[in-house]
Protein backbone atom coordinates (compact mmCIF):
# COMPACT_ATOMS: atom_id res chain seq x y z
CA UNK A 1 0.00 0.00 0.00
CA UNK A 2 2.42 2.59 -0.98
CA UNK A 3 2.16 5.95 0.13
CA UNK A 4 2.33 9.09 -2.67
CA UNK A 5 3.74 12.29 -2.31
CA UNK A 6 3.04 15.20 -5.12
CA UNK A 7 4.11 19.11 -6.00
CA UNK A 8 0.67 20.33 -7.06
CA UNK A 9 -0.08 23.46 -9.20
CA UNK A 10 -3.58 25.24 -9.08
CA UNK A 11 -5.68 28.21 -10.08
CA UNK A 12 -7.45 28.40 -7.27
CA UNK A 13 -9.60 31.24 -8.84
CA UNK A 14 -12.88 28.38 -10.08
CA UNK A 15 -12.57 26.80 -6.80
CA UNK A 16 -14.29 27.15 -3.26
CA UNK A 17 -10.67 26.09 -1.47
CA UNK A 18 -8.41 23.32 -1.34
CA UNK A 19 -10.83 21.10 1.00
CA UNK A 20 -14.22 19.12 -0.16
CA UNK A 21 -17.17 21.31 0.15
CA UNK A 22 -20.43 20.73 -0.61
CA UNK A 23 -20.91 24.20 -1.51
CA UNK A 24 -18.07 24.35 -4.75
CA UNK A 25 -15.79 22.39 -6.45
CA UNK A 26 -12.35 22.05 -4.20
CA UNK A 27 -9.06 20.71 -5.38
CA UNK A 28 -9.19 17.97 -3.36
CA UNK A 29 -12.27 16.93 -4.71
CA UNK A 30 -10.47 17.63 -8.26
CA UNK A 31 -7.71 15.09 -6.70
CA UNK A 32 -9.53 12.29 -6.10
CA UNK A 33 -11.38 12.23 -8.55
CA UNK A 34 -8.58 11.89 -11.17
CA UNK A 35 -7.34 8.93 -8.71
CA UNK A 36 -10.44 7.53 -9.13
CA UNK A 37 -10.59 7.62 -12.52
CA UNK A 38 -6.68 6.85 -12.66
CA UNK A 39 -7.10 3.73 -11.03
CA UNK A 40 -10.61 3.03 -9.76
CA UNK A 41 -9.60 3.69 -6.12
CA UNK A 42 -11.33 6.00 -3.89
CA UNK A 43 -8.73 7.80 -1.81
CA UNK A 44 -8.63 10.85 0.43
CA UNK A 45 -6.20 13.36 -0.22
CA UNK A 46 -4.43 15.29 2.63
CA UNK A 47 -2.51 18.37 1.88
CA UNK A 48 -0.18 20.32 3.55
CA UNK A 49 -2.30 23.55 3.57
CA UNK A 50 -5.63 24.40 3.28
CA UNK A 51 -6.12 27.04 0.87
CA UNK A 52 -9.43 29.50 0.54
CA UNK A 53 -11.15 29.86 -2.09
CA UNK A 54 -9.47 31.90 -4.73
CA UNK A 55 -6.10 31.51 -3.51
CA UNK A 56 -3.87 29.86 -5.10
CA UNK A 57 -0.55 27.18 -4.97
CA UNK A 58 2.95 27.02 -6.97
CA UNK A 59 4.05 24.42 -4.51
CA UNK A 60 1.19 22.89 -2.81
CA UNK A 61 1.79 19.41 -1.30
CA UNK A 62 -0.85 16.79 -0.74
CA UNK A 63 -0.35 12.95 0.32
CA UNK A 64 -2.70 9.54 -0.37
CA UNK A 65 -2.07 6.24 -0.24
CA UNK A 66 -3.24 3.23 -3.26
CA UNK A 67 -3.79 -0.33 -2.76
CA UNK A 68 -2.13 -0.70 -6.72
CA UNK A 69 1.51 -0.13 -6.84
CA UNK A 70 2.11 2.78 -9.20
CA UNK A 71 4.96 4.45 -10.54
CA UNK A 72 5.73 8.20 -9.76
CA UNK A 73 5.21 8.63 -13.61
CA UNK A 74 2.82 7.05 -14.43
CA UNK A 75 0.67 8.49 -11.25
CA UNK A 76 1.94 12.18 -12.60
CA UNK A 77 1.16 11.61 -16.11
CA UNK A 78 -2.22 9.93 -15.71
CA UNK A 79 -3.15 12.36 -12.94
CA UNK A 80 -2.42 15.61 -15.39
CA UNK A 81 -4.57 14.10 -17.99
CA UNK A 82 -7.66 13.23 -15.92
CA UNK A 83 -7.52 16.40 -14.23
CA UNK A 84 -8.08 18.58 -17.43
CA UNK A 85 -9.52 21.05 -18.25
CA UNK A 86 -9.32 22.25 -13.97
CA UNK A 87 -6.12 24.62 -14.16
CA UNK A 88 -4.69 21.43 -11.46
CA UNK A 89 -1.09 20.45 -12.65
CA UNK A 90 0.87 17.90 -10.58
CA UNK A 91 4.63 19.22 -10.64
CA UNK A 92 6.36 16.45 -9.06
CA UNK A 93 5.11 12.63 -7.59
CA UNK A 94 7.26 10.49 -5.02
CA UNK A 95 6.67 7.49 -3.34
CA UNK A 96 6.76 8.76 0.35
CA UNK A 97 7.45 6.97 3.23
CA UNK A 98 4.75 5.43 4.54
CA UNK A 99 4.17 7.25 7.61
CA UNK A 100 4.61 10.78 6.16
CA UNK A 101 1.98 13.41 6.45
CA UNK A 102 1.59 16.59 3.98
CA UNK A 103 0.16 18.62 7.10
CA UNK A 104 1.51 17.48 10.16
CA UNK A 105 5.46 16.83 9.24
CA UNK A 106 5.41 20.33 7.43
CA UNK A 107 7.95 22.52 9.02
CA UNK A 108 7.59 25.90 6.63
CA UNK A 109 5.42 27.30 4.96
CA UNK A 110 6.05 30.27 1.69
CA UNK A 111 3.38 32.20 0.26
CA UNK A 112 3.79 34.97 -2.08
CA UNK A 113 1.63 37.83 -2.41
CA UNK A 114 0.96 39.74 -5.68
CA UNK A 115 -0.24 43.54 -6.73
CA UNK A 116 0.22 44.99 -9.93
CA UNK A 117 -0.12 48.20 -9.08
CA UNK A 118 -1.08 50.29 -11.68
CA UNK A 119 -4.76 51.87 -12.80
CA UNK A 120 -5.83 50.42 -15.68
CA UNK A 121 -7.42 46.81 -14.80
CA UNK A 122 -5.89 43.77 -15.45
CA UNK A 123 -5.87 41.58 -18.63
CA UNK A 124 -3.01 38.69 -18.03
CA UNK A 125 -3.47 38.69 -14.50
CA UNK A 126 -7.00 38.81 -14.23
CA UNK A 127 -7.60 36.79 -10.79
CA UNK A 128 -4.06 36.06 -10.15
CA UNK A 129 -3.06 39.73 -8.84
CA UNK A 130 -4.57 41.92 -6.45
CA UNK A 131 -4.60 45.12 -8.63
CA UNK A 132 -4.30 48.82 -6.73
CA UNK A 133 -4.45 51.90 -8.27
CA UNK A 134 -3.27 54.23 -6.03
CA UNK A 135 0.81 54.54 -6.18
CA UNK A 136 2.25 52.45 -3.60
CA UNK A 137 5.61 53.08 -2.00
CA UNK A 138 6.92 49.66 -1.64
CA UNK A 139 9.97 51.10 0.71
CA UNK A 140 7.67 51.94 3.22
CA UNK A 141 5.60 48.91 3.15
CA UNK A 142 8.57 46.86 3.61
CA UNK A 143 9.63 48.90 6.78
CA UNK A 144 6.88 48.09 8.52
CA UNK A 145 6.86 44.90 8.26
CA UNK A 146 9.45 44.25 10.14
CA UNK A 147 7.73 45.26 12.79
CA UNK A 148 5.27 42.19 12.38
CA UNK A 149 8.40 39.75 12.32
CA UNK A 150 9.51 37.86 14.85
CA UNK A 151 6.75 36.00 17.44
CA UNK A 152 3.87 37.40 18.29
CA UNK A 153 0.27 37.11 19.10
CA UNK A 154 -0.80 38.12 15.82
CA UNK A 155 -5.27 37.96 17.13
CA UNK A 156 -5.15 41.08 14.94
CA UNK A 157 -4.45 39.47 11.99
CA UNK A 158 -6.46 36.16 12.27
CA UNK A 159 -9.76 35.06 10.87
CA UNK A 160 -12.64 35.02 13.23
CA UNK A 161 -12.88 31.34 11.91
CA UNK A 162 -9.41 30.34 12.63
CA UNK A 163 -9.32 26.99 14.39
CA UNK A 164 -5.64 27.13 15.50
CA UNK A 165 -5.28 26.59 19.57
CA UNK A 166 -3.11 29.32 20.02
CA UNK A 167 -2.82 32.67 17.84
CA UNK A 168 0.96 32.84 18.48
CA UNK A 169 3.34 32.16 15.75
CA UNK A 170 6.62 33.18 14.88
CA UNK A 171 7.13 34.86 11.31
CA UNK A 172 10.19 34.51 9.84
CA UNK A 173 10.27 36.50 6.81
CA UNK A 174 7.73 39.36 5.62
CA UNK A 175 9.91 41.39 2.48
CA UNK A 176 8.04 43.59 0.40
CA UNK A 177 9.91 44.26 -3.19
CA UNK A 178 8.77 46.48 -6.10
CA UNK A 179 9.80 45.44 -10.34
CA UNK A 180 8.19 47.96 -12.39
CA UNK A 181 4.48 47.82 -11.22
CA UNK A 182 4.26 44.59 -9.40
CA UNK A 183 5.17 44.39 -5.79
CA UNK A 184 5.76 41.05 -3.82
CA UNK A 185 5.29 40.25 -0.47
CA UNK A 186 7.08 36.94 0.11
CA UNK A 187 5.91 35.91 3.73
CA UNK A 188 7.48 32.94 5.68
CA UNK A 189 6.65 30.96 8.93
CA UNK A 190 6.47 27.37 10.60
CA UNK A 191 2.83 27.83 9.67
CA UNK A 192 0.28 30.95 9.56
CA UNK A 193 -3.14 30.98 11.28
CA UNK A 194 -6.47 31.74 8.67
CA UNK A 195 -6.37 34.68 6.54
CA UNK A 196 -2.67 36.06 8.01
CA UNK A 197 -0.71 36.57 5.27
CA UNK A 198 -4.30 38.62 3.51
CA UNK A 199 -4.37 40.61 6.97
CA UNK A 200 -0.80 41.39 6.90
CA UNK A 201 -0.78 42.53 2.93
CA UNK A 202 -4.08 44.63 3.65
CA UNK A 203 -2.48 46.15 6.23
CA UNK A 204 0.84 46.80 4.21
CA UNK A 205 -1.28 48.18 1.77
CA UNK A 206 -2.23 51.04 3.78
CA UNK A 207 1.02 51.74 4.72
CA UNK A 208 1.85 51.83 1.05
CA UNK A 209 -0.58 54.45 0.43
CA UNK A 210 0.27 56.78 3.48
CA UNK A 211 -2.67 56.38 5.72
CA UNK A 212 -1.31 53.84 8.15
CA UNK A 213 2.45 54.71 9.81
CA UNK A 214 4.52 51.34 11.24
CA UNK A 215 3.53 52.84 14.16
CA UNK A 216 -0.63 51.93 13.39
CA UNK A 217 0.90 48.62 12.75
CA UNK A 218 2.71 47.86 15.96
CA UNK A 219 -0.01 49.54 17.30
CA UNK A 220 -3.12 47.20 15.98
CA UNK A 221 -0.28 43.93 16.86
CA UNK A 222 -0.37 44.95 19.97
CA UNK A 223 -3.67 45.74 19.99
CA UNK A 224 -4.66 41.48 19.89
CA UNK A 225 -8.39 42.50 18.60
CA UNK A 226 -9.11 41.86 15.02
CA UNK A 227 -11.53 45.15 14.96
CA UNK A 228 -8.12 46.78 14.53
CA UNK A 229 -7.27 45.23 11.42
CA UNK A 230 -6.87 47.81 8.94
CA UNK A 231 -7.82 45.48 5.41
CA UNK A 232 -7.90 42.32 4.29
CA UNK A 233 -6.72 41.63 1.22
CA UNK A 234 -8.28 39.61 -1.60
CA UNK A 235 -7.59 36.15 -1.98
CA UNK A 236 -6.70 36.84 -6.12
CA UNK A 237 -2.78 37.62 -5.35
CA UNK A 238 -1.99 34.80 -2.49
CA UNK A 239 0.20 31.59 -3.62
CA UNK A 240 1.26 28.99 -1.53
CA UNK A 241 4.76 28.68 -3.02
CA UNK A 242 6.40 26.13 -1.11
CA UNK A 243 5.91 23.71 1.77
CA UNK A 244 9.51 22.87 3.56
CA UNK A 245 9.75 19.22 5.37
CA UNK A 246 12.80 17.86 7.57
CA UNK B 1 -10.72 66.97 -34.53
CA UNK B 2 -8.75 65.99 -32.19
CA UNK B 3 -6.76 62.59 -32.99
CA UNK B 4 -6.26 59.79 -29.93
CA UNK B 5 -3.63 57.13 -29.79
CA UNK B 6 -3.56 54.60 -27.22
CA UNK B 7 -1.36 52.18 -26.04
CA UNK B 8 -3.32 49.08 -25.58
CA UNK B 9 -2.93 45.24 -23.83
CA UNK B 10 -5.04 42.72 -24.54
CA UNK B 11 -5.53 38.83 -23.79
CA UNK B 12 -6.28 37.88 -27.38
CA UNK B 13 -7.97 34.16 -26.32
CA UNK B 14 -11.62 35.28 -26.53
CA UNK B 15 -11.31 37.52 -29.80
CA UNK B 16 -11.34 36.29 -33.52
CA UNK B 17 -7.96 38.80 -33.85
CA UNK B 18 -7.31 42.45 -33.57
CA UNK B 19 -9.47 43.33 -36.80
CA UNK B 20 -13.44 43.57 -36.69
CA UNK B 21 -14.96 40.30 -38.52
CA UNK B 22 -18.40 38.81 -38.37
CA UNK B 23 -17.96 35.47 -37.19
CA UNK B 24 -17.01 36.92 -33.63
CA UNK B 25 -15.88 39.48 -31.25
CA UNK B 26 -13.11 41.84 -32.06
CA UNK B 27 -10.51 43.98 -29.86
CA UNK B 28 -11.48 46.82 -32.76
CA UNK B 29 -15.22 46.20 -32.30
CA UNK B 30 -14.33 46.04 -28.02
CA UNK B 31 -12.69 49.29 -28.54
CA UNK B 32 -15.01 51.10 -30.80
CA UNK B 33 -17.99 49.99 -28.96
CA UNK B 34 -16.53 51.56 -25.50
CA UNK B 35 -15.71 54.50 -27.15
CA UNK B 36 -19.67 55.00 -28.45
CA UNK B 37 -20.41 54.58 -24.64
CA UNK B 38 -18.08 56.45 -23.21
CA UNK B 39 -19.08 59.90 -25.67
CA UNK B 40 -21.85 58.64 -28.09
CA UNK B 41 -19.20 58.90 -31.36
CA UNK B 42 -19.24 55.97 -33.92
CA UNK B 43 -15.22 55.86 -34.98
CA UNK B 44 -13.34 53.80 -36.52
CA UNK B 45 -9.98 52.53 -34.68
CA UNK B 46 -6.99 51.63 -36.63
CA UNK B 47 -4.10 49.56 -35.24
CA UNK B 48 -0.67 49.19 -35.76
CA UNK B 49 -1.13 45.12 -36.44
CA UNK B 50 -3.56 43.63 -37.20
CA UNK B 51 -2.86 40.54 -34.81
CA UNK B 52 -4.29 36.97 -35.67
CA UNK B 53 -6.98 35.26 -33.36
CA UNK B 54 -5.83 34.28 -29.94
CA UNK B 55 -2.71 36.67 -30.25
CA UNK B 56 -2.11 39.05 -27.73
CA UNK B 57 -0.93 42.14 -27.01
CA UNK B 58 1.30 44.26 -24.07
CA UNK B 59 2.15 47.65 -26.47
CA UNK B 60 -0.40 47.80 -29.60
CA UNK B 61 -0.86 51.26 -30.92
CA UNK B 62 -3.96 52.66 -32.09
CA UNK B 63 -5.33 55.70 -33.47
CA UNK B 64 -9.29 57.37 -33.58
CA UNK B 65 -10.91 60.93 -34.25
CA UNK B 66 -12.99 62.41 -32.20
CA UNK B 67 -15.76 65.08 -32.14
CA UNK B 68 -15.60 66.38 -28.76
CA UNK B 69 -12.25 67.46 -26.86
CA UNK B 70 -11.76 65.09 -24.02
CA UNK B 71 -8.47 64.93 -22.33
CA UNK B 72 -6.27 61.88 -22.41
CA UNK B 73 -7.03 60.78 -18.93
CA UNK B 74 -10.46 61.18 -19.62
CA UNK B 75 -10.33 59.06 -22.40
CA UNK B 76 -7.97 56.80 -20.83
CA UNK B 77 -10.44 56.05 -17.50
CA UNK B 78 -13.58 55.99 -19.20
CA UNK B 79 -12.55 53.75 -21.98
CA UNK B 80 -11.08 51.59 -19.16
CA UNK B 81 -14.03 51.40 -17.38
CA UNK B 82 -16.66 50.95 -20.94
CA UNK B 83 -14.11 48.43 -21.87
CA UNK B 84 -14.94 45.87 -18.43
CA UNK B 85 -14.91 42.71 -18.70
CA UNK B 86 -13.56 42.38 -22.00
CA UNK B 87 -9.99 41.77 -20.81
CA UNK B 88 -8.45 44.52 -23.25
CA UNK B 89 -6.99 47.53 -21.58
CA UNK B 90 -5.79 50.76 -22.28
CA UNK B 91 -2.06 51.35 -21.18
CA UNK B 92 -1.35 54.69 -22.20
CA UNK B 93 -3.31 57.66 -24.09
CA UNK B 94 -2.15 60.76 -25.85
CA UNK B 95 -3.44 63.63 -28.34
CA UNK B 96 -1.14 62.47 -31.68
CA UNK B 97 -0.92 64.86 -34.33
CA UNK B 98 -3.59 65.16 -36.69
CA UNK B 99 -1.82 63.05 -39.24
CA UNK B 100 -0.71 60.71 -37.34
CA UNK B 101 -1.17 56.97 -38.37
CA UNK B 102 -0.87 53.96 -36.14
CA UNK B 103 -0.03 51.98 -38.62
CA UNK B 104 1.34 53.44 -41.96
CA UNK B 105 4.01 55.22 -39.73
CA UNK B 106 5.14 52.47 -37.33
CA UNK B 107 8.47 51.98 -38.10
CA UNK B 108 9.30 48.82 -36.34
CA UNK B 109 7.38 45.97 -34.24
CA UNK B 110 8.41 43.48 -31.62
CA UNK B 111 7.19 40.81 -30.59
CA UNK B 112 7.58 37.99 -28.32
CA UNK B 113 6.54 34.25 -28.07
CA UNK B 114 6.54 32.52 -24.82
CA UNK B 115 7.09 28.18 -24.94
CA UNK B 116 7.10 27.00 -21.40
CA UNK B 117 8.96 23.88 -21.76
CA UNK B 118 7.44 21.50 -19.43
CA UNK B 119 5.18 17.74 -19.01
CA UNK B 120 2.24 19.19 -17.10
CA UNK B 121 -0.07 21.11 -18.54
CA UNK B 122 -0.18 25.18 -17.95
CA UNK B 123 -2.49 26.47 -15.16
CA UNK B 124 -2.14 29.95 -14.84
CA UNK B 125 -0.34 30.54 -18.41
CA UNK B 126 -3.40 28.39 -20.22
CA UNK B 127 -3.74 30.53 -23.71
CA UNK B 128 -0.83 32.76 -22.60
CA UNK B 129 1.79 30.37 -23.93
CA UNK B 130 2.85 27.36 -26.16
CA UNK B 131 3.44 24.31 -23.63
CA UNK B 132 6.11 21.83 -25.51
CA UNK B 133 6.63 18.93 -23.22
CA UNK B 134 9.59 17.38 -24.58
CA UNK B 135 12.69 19.11 -23.89
CA UNK B 136 14.11 21.88 -26.06
CA UNK B 137 17.72 22.85 -26.79
CA UNK B 138 17.20 26.92 -27.08
CA UNK B 139 20.95 27.66 -27.55
CA UNK B 140 20.79 25.28 -30.62
CA UNK B 141 17.25 27.40 -31.59
CA UNK B 142 19.15 30.99 -31.04
CA UNK B 143 21.85 29.70 -33.62
CA UNK B 144 19.52 28.57 -35.84
CA UNK B 145 17.67 31.53 -35.46
CA UNK B 146 20.43 33.36 -36.50
CA UNK B 147 20.21 32.23 -39.87
CA UNK B 148 16.59 34.27 -40.59
CA UNK B 149 17.96 37.17 -39.32
CA UNK B 150 18.74 39.97 -42.18
CA UNK B 151 16.76 40.68 -45.78
CA UNK B 152 15.21 37.50 -46.87
CA UNK B 153 12.47 36.16 -49.34
CA UNK B 154 10.14 34.55 -46.29
CA UNK B 155 7.61 33.15 -49.07
CA UNK B 156 8.25 29.51 -46.73
CA UNK B 157 7.34 31.65 -43.41
CA UNK B 158 4.10 33.69 -44.72
CA UNK B 159 0.80 32.66 -44.55
CA UNK B 160 -1.06 31.65 -47.93
CA UNK B 161 -3.38 34.45 -46.66
CA UNK B 162 -0.82 37.28 -46.33
CA UNK B 163 -1.37 40.08 -48.29
CA UNK B 164 1.77 41.95 -48.84
CA UNK B 165 2.99 42.81 -51.67
CA UNK B 166 6.81 41.41 -51.44
CA UNK B 167 7.70 38.56 -49.41
CA UNK B 168 11.00 40.38 -48.76
CA UNK B 169 11.66 41.31 -45.38
CA UNK B 170 14.40 42.43 -43.43
CA UNK B 171 14.12 40.88 -39.77
CA UNK B 172 16.62 42.63 -37.58
CA UNK B 173 16.61 40.37 -34.30
CA UNK B 174 15.60 36.64 -33.63
CA UNK B 175 17.01 35.79 -30.08
CA UNK B 176 16.04 32.92 -28.05
CA UNK B 177 16.55 33.17 -24.43
CA UNK B 178 16.02 30.15 -21.64
CA UNK B 179 14.74 31.11 -17.96
CA UNK B 180 14.24 27.68 -15.97
CA UNK B 181 11.07 26.20 -18.20
CA UNK B 182 10.35 29.23 -19.85
CA UNK B 183 11.83 30.30 -23.38
CA UNK B 184 11.71 33.22 -25.03
CA UNK B 185 11.79 33.96 -28.20
CA UNK B 186 12.11 38.21 -29.34
CA UNK B 187 11.66 38.60 -32.83
CA UNK B 188 12.22 42.63 -33.87
CA UNK B 189 11.61 43.98 -37.93
CA UNK B 190 10.27 46.68 -39.52
CA UNK B 191 7.08 44.46 -40.51
CA UNK B 192 6.48 41.14 -40.47
CA UNK B 193 4.20 39.22 -42.75
CA UNK B 194 1.40 37.12 -41.83
CA UNK B 195 2.21 34.19 -39.46
CA UNK B 196 6.16 34.99 -39.99
CA UNK B 197 7.09 35.09 -36.47
CA UNK B 198 4.83 31.66 -35.87
CA UNK B 199 6.29 30.19 -38.76
CA UNK B 200 9.62 31.08 -37.58
CA UNK B 201 9.24 29.67 -34.01
CA UNK B 202 7.65 26.93 -34.83
CA UNK B 203 10.75 25.64 -37.08
CA UNK B 204 12.80 26.75 -34.05
CA UNK B 205 10.67 24.42 -32.22
CA UNK B 206 11.97 21.70 -34.47
CA UNK B 207 15.40 21.88 -34.39
CA UNK B 208 15.00 22.08 -30.42
CA UNK B 209 14.38 18.92 -30.15
CA UNK B 210 16.31 17.93 -32.18
CA UNK B 211 14.53 17.20 -35.61
CA UNK B 212 15.62 19.70 -37.81
CA UNK B 213 19.50 21.18 -37.94
CA UNK B 214 20.17 24.58 -38.86
CA UNK B 215 20.89 23.70 -42.23
CA UNK B 216 17.55 22.40 -42.48
CA UNK B 217 16.17 26.23 -41.69
CA UNK B 218 18.27 27.80 -44.52
CA UNK B 219 17.36 24.64 -47.00
CA UNK B 220 13.51 25.70 -46.29
CA UNK B 221 14.21 29.62 -46.33
CA UNK B 222 15.85 29.47 -49.64
CA UNK B 223 13.02 26.93 -50.80
CA UNK B 224 10.69 29.96 -50.57
CA UNK B 225 8.00 27.36 -50.71
CA UNK B 226 5.23 27.54 -47.92
CA UNK B 227 5.00 23.39 -48.63
CA UNK B 228 8.87 23.28 -47.25
CA UNK B 229 7.54 24.72 -43.65
CA UNK B 230 7.99 22.69 -41.08
CA UNK B 231 5.69 23.85 -38.21
CA UNK B 232 3.56 26.75 -37.19
CA UNK B 233 3.37 27.47 -33.60
CA UNK B 234 0.04 28.02 -32.29
CA UNK B 235 -1.41 31.55 -31.45
CA UNK B 236 -1.46 31.18 -27.72
CA UNK B 237 2.44 32.51 -26.94
CA UNK B 238 2.49 35.53 -29.43
CA UNK B 239 2.64 38.87 -28.15
CA UNK B 240 3.14 42.10 -29.94
CA UNK B 241 4.82 44.18 -27.33
CA UNK B 242 5.93 47.37 -29.07
CA UNK B 243 5.34 49.45 -31.82
CA UNK B 244 7.79 52.07 -32.62
CA UNK B 245 7.47 55.26 -34.30
CA UNK B 246 10.54 58.23 -35.87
Amino acid sequence: MPRYRLTIEYDGGPFVGFQRQTNGPSIQAALERAIEMFCGEAVTVTGAGRTDAGVHAEGQVVHFDLTADKSPREVQGALNHHLKPDPVAVLDAAVAAPEFHARFDAVGRAYRYRIVNRRPPLTFDHGLAWQVPVPLDADAMHDAAQTLVGRHDFTTFRSVHCQAQSPLKTLDRLDVMRHGHEITIVAEARSFLHHQVRSMVGTLKLVGEGKWTPGDVTAALEARDRQRLGLNAPPDGLYLTRVVYP
